[in-house]
This record gives C-alpha cells, structure tokens and sequence, in this order.
C-alpha cells in the first residue's frame, strides 16, 4: 500500500481525489491539510468522506510516499517544492507547472513564479498525449479542467492539420469548478437558474490549450476560449469549432477520432451529441466529431466530468502510471445517473 | 407621489421591494443605502434594477417621506428609530418590532433590544389578522416568511377551536431566504440537489407564530417549527399539523377557511396540494385545507414567494394601508410561471 | 379594449402571451383554445392564471379582434389563415410565415406548406430591424427565440461590414424552450444538472438567422448554429462569433452597437458580460459585444428570457406596433431576480 | 460468478441496480428486459451504462440464477412468479409482496393480486429489522423509499415505547422516485423550482410504515404520511414526529438510538440535521434524533438516497444476505459530493 498525502483536502478538488483514493485499491491516505479548518476531523467538512477517518493537519505528517497538492496556483508551487525537492513523487491539481514557458505563465497569472527551475521536469499530466513522460515523472501537473475538454477533441483534427489556425473553444461548466470558497456571486441563488459566459478578456486555460495543442501539429494554432457558468453542479460540456482545410465528410473524421484514442481507457468516441451528466462521477470523457458541410466546419463535442478527469480523477490516473499501477484502477465505477 | 426610501436595498428583500416599487403608481423610490455598496450605481449590484436610476448612498436622503428597513435585526431597530422619532411611516422587514414581549424577544434574538420603548406602537403587519390597526400605525413589523405561511394556516382552525395544543409547522423554503451574504454553506455547490433541515435546536420565527395564533384562540396552542432548505431560489411551502378536537370532514373545513378569508384579495383556498412555483414573483399564498380521517388531523398546506407575501409584498401591501392607497396597488402582476 | 384571442394557450408560449395580455391595460382576452384541454378552466391548468376566469374552448370565439396563434408549425398556418383571410390582425408564433424562401421552409420543415400564397404578406416580427413593416402589416411571423439573439446580436456587425462570411452562434437555452409536451428526454431527472447540444445536424433556427442577417449586409454570411440545453427554465444566452475584417477596438464596437439600437426601449449594450436571469420574465435583451485582439475576433454575448423576448414578450410588442399602442405597452414590469 | 437478470431494466429502479451489480465482485449481468425498449443495446438507452455490453430482451435468458424484478406492482408479482415457483431466488421492487394483509394491500393498491399464496412466503426486505428471516428467503419484497427513512427513523423509538399513538412522516423526494416514464406533470420545467405535496389523500407507503412499527411495539401506532416532492433529482429527507410519552433527554435518545443500529453497517446515526446530498450513490442513512423540550416531542431526521438504499442499493444488500455473501459487498463506494 502507498501512503498518499493530500495537501488542501478541504476544496472540491482535494475532497474528491480523498474519495477515489479511499476506493482505490493500492492507496491509504494517511495525511491532509487544510488551511482554515486545521484540526477538524474530516467527517466534520465532508460528512460523506466519514469513513476516511482522519484529522485535518497544518502540515503532512512524515510518513506520506506521495503527494497531491490542491492549493491554489503560486501557493501550490512553493508548498509542493519540498516534496519535489525530497524526491516524493508529487501531483500539482494547480496550474504552477502546466505552462512551459514561464514569461507566458508570469504574463497571465500576473505572479512570480516561486519555483521556475522546476517547471522542465514537470510533465503536462494528460496521459492521452503524454503517457510515457508521466510515467518517468516524479511531478506532474494536472492538466485544467477546460483544457482537458479543449485539447482532447481537437488534438487528432491538429496532429492530422484538418483545419485551420483559428480554434474556437465554448465551454459551458457545473459550478463546482469555481471552488468552495464562499463568494456572493457563486451563491445559490444567484447562480440557479441562471446562465453566463466570464473571462471574456482572456481565460487561463486559453494559453494551456494553445500550448499542448501547438506541440501536436506541424501549423501554428490560435485558440479563442469562452468559458459560462451553467447551473449545475458538475460536468463541462465543450463546442470545439475549427474550419476544415480539405473536404471530408463525417464517417470519415469519425474512424480518425477512433483510430487517434483507440487505446484509450476514458475516452468514447460517440455519434451522437454527449451529456454531462452520462459522466457524473466517473473519468469518462466523450467525444462526438462531426462535420457541418454547410459551412466546412469540425465541430467537436466533448462531455466530461469536470472534478473527475478534470480534476481528481486524472490525478489519480497519473498517479497509476507514476508509480507502475495499472492505469485504470480505482477508477472503474460507472457514473451515478440520473 | 410618495417619496420612498429603502434601508439596506443590497439584501435580496430590499431589492425586491425595490421591483415593486417600481411597479407602483403612486411611489417614488428617492434613496437608498447599502452598507458596504454605497456609492456604486444600483444597477452596478443588480442589473435587472437598472430603469431604477440612483445611487447607493451611506444614509437616505432627506427628501424620504416613508422609509422601508431590511437591515437585519438590532440594527435595524436602532437605524429605523430616528425616522419613528420624526413622525416618518416605517416598516420594518427585520424582526424587532414584531414580538410583543420583549423577554421573548431578547431571550430568542440573544440580544438587547436597543429601543425597547417603541415595541407598544408596532403593529404586526399581517393585513389578514390586524388590518384595522396597521391602517392606524406609524410602524409596522413585517411579519417573517415562515410565520407568515404557518399562521395564515392555522389562524381559522386556531380561532374556531378546531384543534389540540400542538401544531406542528413542517416548512420548505427556497435558498433565497437565506439571504445574500456570501457563506460557504449557501454556494450553489452545497445546495444544489439538495435537501436539509435546521434550526431543530429552535428557530426564531416559532415564538412568532406562537405570538399570533394565540392572539386568536380562546385555548393556548404551542408550535413544533421544523424549517428545512430545498434546492429552489424561491418559494416556501408549508405542511402544517392539528389533531383535530371533534370530528369534521373536509368540506365542512373547506367552506370555513372560505369562509374565514372570504374579503382577501391574496388568500386563495383551494382543494387540491398547491406547488410554490405557481406563486413566483407574486402576492398570492394558496392554502389547502384538508382532513385526514384515519388518523383525524387537520393538515392544512400553504405556498407562497418567501420575497413577495413573505416579505416584499406583505411590505407593499402594509404601505397601502397605511397610506390609504388600495390595498392591492402595484401588487397586480400575475406570478410568472413556469 | 380589444378583444383578444389565443390558439393553443396551453403551451408556455401561449400561457405567457396570455400572462402579458392580462397585464396590458388595452388588451382583453376573450377566447382561448387548447388542443387535449377544451372544456377545462383554465386555472386548472395553470394555476397562476386564475385571475384570468376563461374556459378553454376548441375554437375561438367570435368577438375575436386580434388571434395570436401558439401552435406548432404547419397546424399554425392552417388555422390561422381563416383568421387572416376575414383580415383579422395575426401574430403567428410559430415558423410557418418567417421564412420568405418557400423551398427554405419546405427543406428544413420537411412538410408542404399549407398556406404558401400568404407568405409574401407576412412580416418579420423583429421591431429592431422591420419596425415600419410590422406597423403597416396584418400577418407578422414572431421571430424564433434562438434568432432573436442571434439576429440582434450580429445585425450591427453585419450592416456595417465588420465580419467575414462564417458567424458561429452557440446557444444555451433554459428547457422551457422545449415546450410542454411530456417526453421521456424532457423528464426533470433526466435535464436536471445536465448540458448538452442538440440539432447538430442542422436546426431550423439556422435558416431563420441567415435570412434575417442576409438581408442587412452587402455581403453574404453564412450561419454556422448550435444550440445547447442547460439546466435552467427560462433564458438564452447566445455567444456569437465572427472574424473582423479590419481592426477595431472594443470601444467603437461598444459605440457602434449602442448607436445601431439608441431608440430601442428593450435593448441594452452592456460592457460586461450579461446573466440570462437578469432578464428572467421581462422583455429585455442585453447585448455584451467585445473583441479578442489575440485572434482578431468579434464576440457577441446575448441575453433574454426565451418566453418573453424570445416569444410572447416579443408578440405582444408586435400587436403593440400593429395596433399602434405605445410600443412598450403592457411590458413595463421589471425582470424578477433572483 | 452468480448470474443475474433484471425485469425492466429502463426504469431508474433497474438502471440504478445495473449500476450497482457492475461494481459487484460476485455478479455477473447477464439478461434484462424492459418492455418498448426491448432490441436495444442498453446504451443506447443509459449511455452511463456502456461498459455493460448487453441487448435488452422481451424475456430473461434461461441462464439467470437470480432475479430482480422492477415492474410496477400487480405486473411484478404476475412477472416474478414463474421464477419463485422454480425455486430462483427473486427480489420484488414492486409493492406486491410488502404488504402481509391482502386485503390492506388491494384496498390501497385498488387490485386483486395476482398470486396471493406467495405472500406469506416474501420477506420484508429490511435487514435492520429482519436479517436472519432474509437470509432464509427465497423472495424479498424490497421497501418502499419513503418506507426506509419512515421505519428506520421510528423502529427504536416505538419498539421502546416512547412515542404516542400518532406519528406523522413528512418526507421530501427527489423527483427520480416518479420514474422515468413520460408525464406533463414531471416535465423539468414544471418541477424545477418548485415543491408541493402530493398524495395528500394517502399514499400507498403509508400502511407499509404501520405494518413495520406494528410489528415492533406493544401499543399500536397510526401514521400519517405526506411525501412531497423537492426540486432535486436524488434524496429522500424525512422528518418523522412523535409525542414522547415520558421525559427524555437528547442525550438519551441519541445513545438510545446509537444501541440499536450499533451493529449496522449503513446506519449513521449523528448529532447535526444530516443532509441528503451526502448520501448521493451510496447506500447509507443518515438519522438524526433529537427531542424538542418545549413541545415535548421527539424528531427523528432521515436522510437517504431513494435509488439506493430506497431502491437498487437495498436490493443487492438483501442479495449478499440471501446469497451468503459479504452484506456489504458491492456497496462500498463513498457517496459523490458535491
């Protein structure tokens, strides 16, 4: 059994990779922290992780074989380097090490990176594009939860250079992706019922994209990225466009998507429109390519389930191909419908 | 025109009486403050006020002939007395001027009152109960949103001597009621799809719904209060219990609510579960009587907008009393459904 | 007054047109159909409208002087041409009469239309951009909900040439939008906490919009749409996409929109992004149009309530014109939030 | 591997147990019928249930060696009987085998029952109240949802006599316990929103609850039963009440209630109103006793999840008893929150 560690266990995040850690078959989580609620029992936060029986720390105790960190960005770096530093194989769910180049990180987190010597051994944690360099990795960082919508369906039409620079990414996300933190505009009521698009000046998980994306095709790609705030509570639903450079028509693209993720654990290929909520609580991601003739579009349809593999649950897939495990354990429960 | 002025318009109540006064032929919204908004435009804070062209101000204007609180209790007492003390028509949304006995209320609140002295001239403002008085009062306590349905339920059996001594309320509110102030427990995360009660220790409104049912019966009733969030923005439904002093069957107890509420202009009695949603936006509350024989209780179920008649509305309503206006006045818009 | 009737009030199109028309102080309604439910009051089958004491019947009544028709397209037409033949003024809800292209209307609809001769009579009921026509017109097609935003939105970029051939309109749509007719996919469990596209082989919509764009601009647009179902009632947000052909900065976007609609009495261009419930039961459409110099860029975000704007708001607005009311007539109640 | 089928396995009854018996080391799926959809792919229909590769069929296959049926009632008994009389053990979701008293049963069922010789020979599926009889079994009727919460809040309190004849239930569900069949009434946007009681004139889980706590005490109780229905997809909250017939202090009651299901590996009892969502795909209940001084009254709150341990969880719980395995087994997953 390996001793995990899960460093701000008390966000949507941390909580959750608490839960797939507590089925998984291989981990025992024997330390948490959390910064406000330090000495709490867990049961007390998250009633439904009762059964994780343990006291929330200032600090991980000593006896922890791996770490994942939930802190937000810049305060995930500087807690995480003690571990990178100790050689404790580490997981960032922050967006410290997913930007390659530090001026385009300092540039749209507006900070000063704490820790930039570290970012050219972190591997960007998407296993569909990465598998290898995670498993020889001991710090991961975790890709974001757009992103990982955003990249998986147009990396196949960019690696193939189906279609031209401009990507148009839509995303519409549940609320749980803004965090536990209380704020007026994430309350209930404001946000039932209610539909909005934000960062409309430039989102943080636009150069991510444009990043992994860019490593893939032999042409330059822009990415252009709208998130909204839907009122549910998990799930990403992305519209992915991008122009077609040749004519193909939908079986077509279909068989490339299949043959592109063929291997792949998570991901389902699918020909008919996905649904959030077909993911709840599990790593599943669906994808559905199809073509509009009429105006020579791709568009791609991804659903995933945005604290799953957007979040926890690819930490824990990273964290199986870290340290050897098989990559799909733990994570084999269906999704909760309805 | 009537120059109005509303204390603390940033909360979900005073924003809602903002709506309405809006709608309302013979007023003027003039001024109003907002503790830590002041300064910013009205629309700033909320858009859908925006035709509502003024600015948030540190204390009312001058020009203010009738004044409206939604400051919380304590503070509400305290800010609203200066326009008592000069004569000016007021309402007061909080709690403190709505329990006669000042032991009761200091003993529920766990506070001083900070103008006892003026509790003797308060009228409660519930029109169905006391709208003789409230015609004749300077200062009206705006009934609670709990209390507002429980008592509208069981007043006719109270006062007709239908029922034992307990009365259980059962009551189901939309997250609104909670108010606007960021608190983790109020994210859309933690409420979504989800269902709670609290308050079981006592809840405030009980004394108040104590208050007024005894006010009305020859014998004395005591309430059993149980409220319980659900995941809905607005809306209270009540499921209100007494078992029942000698036998009746539903008609008879149909024609005698009908009978009771007969000159109401908000009050529908109806013979069939009413659902919150057909109330939204609107004055309206729906009471369904009923009995069941086989255990001879008296179960009388009641709905209504917890921020129109629970508490904007009834505010409105209370002003058109006192002014002399129509009772109904600015309160003619049908519930917007669905 | 003027005595009003409506086919098919028992859709959510036609109870809110008959929502509105009870709120309007020229209009009387005076004769109601509906499909499964003639014979029953009305109150029986939507509560919120019990104040409006009518049975529903399986024709109109004769005293009719103005029909608005809420039935599906095709049986729409039909009925409705009996009404416009004795030249009574009709507002028809459904598509039959948008489209000017009749083998437009018979591809997309995949149906012969019943009553083709009387296209060339009918107006686009679009106030912002046919205005006069709708004044002068006896039959006027109400816009679709989805085109409303997409047409308002792209209208000012495309009359002024600001963009290339291919506009992308992404819409979220609350499930109202769907109707009210029971279906296994409309279930609450099933939409509830949920997202996802549909139509994406083509939706009617689309036609709608590049007819209503095509007829601003010198140049040729083409319509790339995609709506999506969110978990929400009411609402439409639209976010709108076309590439700029020259440089522009968001402050001459801004003042070029807000030029294009001075005197619109519902429109309101908005500097920062805009929340479908802020326009929750009013006839409203905010207009947020920004550029993203990064990938050169114009994006429209829009919103409105699909129910009011989106279709009975706007149908009443429309007779308003028609009957030469004020135009804001009986549409002055703000929007109900939260 | 114990091969299982599922009786209509479209419902969210059948789905959920679907579900459940994936996760399950010991079973294996391998036939289910479901009436208009039999010829489908299940994922066709429940695209969360992909990994199950199985086409739903008219009939069971003959390999099945164990059986859950989902019927409605009347259709189930008639269903399961032929496997019951092949000795195969079965498990009814229906109501047909709960009641013990035929007549009790085709009163409030308005039936004859099918085959009422096999009812002396069903089980009431309850383990807390009845694990060694299920073990013997070889058909279990399978509780009510509103049953679960209603008994096991109330079983301590009546097998020790401390609550008075009358004890009033008043439960709020999720709208999955309607089922997913397609009806006006539970259209998204007639639910979303709202809350209203149904079943006002008895429901048919009412005398399911009295035979249960009949069994237990020596002095008979009546209860009075009101579900309502709450805006969520999943929940069951149930506020149970009962006169105490002597003092008691909370204290008391919490140790009291802690004694009684000190051996139950799904029953938490805690000292804080437990709230739904943290039971959310897991079979646990959460009950909360405390006594209300003032009234003299005990409140017991229960929280569950009405497709788990009100349904499909409670169902593969009776199939490791009667099958000799783990009681827990493939039920160990942690609830998924938020």
């Amino acid at each position: 059994m390996l001793n995990v560690g899960i460093i701000n266990i008390t966000g949507y995040a941390g909580s959750e990779i608490a839960r797939l850690v507590y089925s998984h078959p291989e981990l025992n989580l024997v330390s948490a922290t959390g910064r406000s609620k330090a000495g709490q029992y867990l049961d007390k936060v998250f009633p439904h992780l009762e059964k994780i029986n343990i006291k929330i720390e200032e600090e991980l105790s000593d006896n922890v074989d791996f770490v994942f960190s939930a802190l937000p960005h810049a305060a995930s770096a500087e807690k995480l380097s003690q571990y990178v530093d100790s050689g404790i194989p580490s997981i960032d769910i922050s967006a410290d090490f997913r930007l390659k180049d530090l001026e385009t990180y300092e540039d749209w987190y507006d900070i000063k990176h704490p820790r930039p010597e570290l970012i050219p051994q972190a591997t960007y944690g998407l296993p569909e594009l990465h598998r290898n360099e995670i498993k020889n990795s001991k710090l991961v960082a975790n890709p974001g939860c757009f992103p990982t919508g955003g990249i998986l369906s147009m990396a196949p039409a960019v690696q193939n250079d189906l279609v031209e620079e401009l990507i148009i990414v839509d995303s519409k996300t549940g609320i749980s992706g803004a965090g536990r933190t209380a704020k007026e505009a994430f309350g209930f009521s404001e946000l039932n019922d209610n539909c909005a698009a934000y960062g409309t000046k430039g989102h943080r998980h636009q150069p991510e994209m444009a990043q992994e994306l860019n490593f893939l095709g032999k042409n330059k790609v822009k990415v252009l990225f709208t998130p909204h705030l839907v009122s549910m509570t998990r799930g990403i639903l992305g519209t992915n466009y991008g122009s077609l450079k040749k004519d193909l028509d939908e079986k077509e693209v279909l068989e490339l998507y299949k043959e592109f993720y063929k291997n792949e654990p998570f991901i389902k290929i699918v020909s008919a429109p996905p649904a959030t909520k077909h993911t709840w609580g599990s790593n599943f991601v669906y994808l559905y390519p199809y073509i509009r003739k009429d105006t020579n579009t791709l568009v791609v349809i991804s659903a995933l389930d945005n604290l799953v593999k957007g979040s926890a649950g690819a930490a824990i897939q990273n964290m199986n191909l870290m340290q050897g495990f098989e990559e799909t354990m733990g994570l084999g429960a269906l999704p909760v419908y309805p």
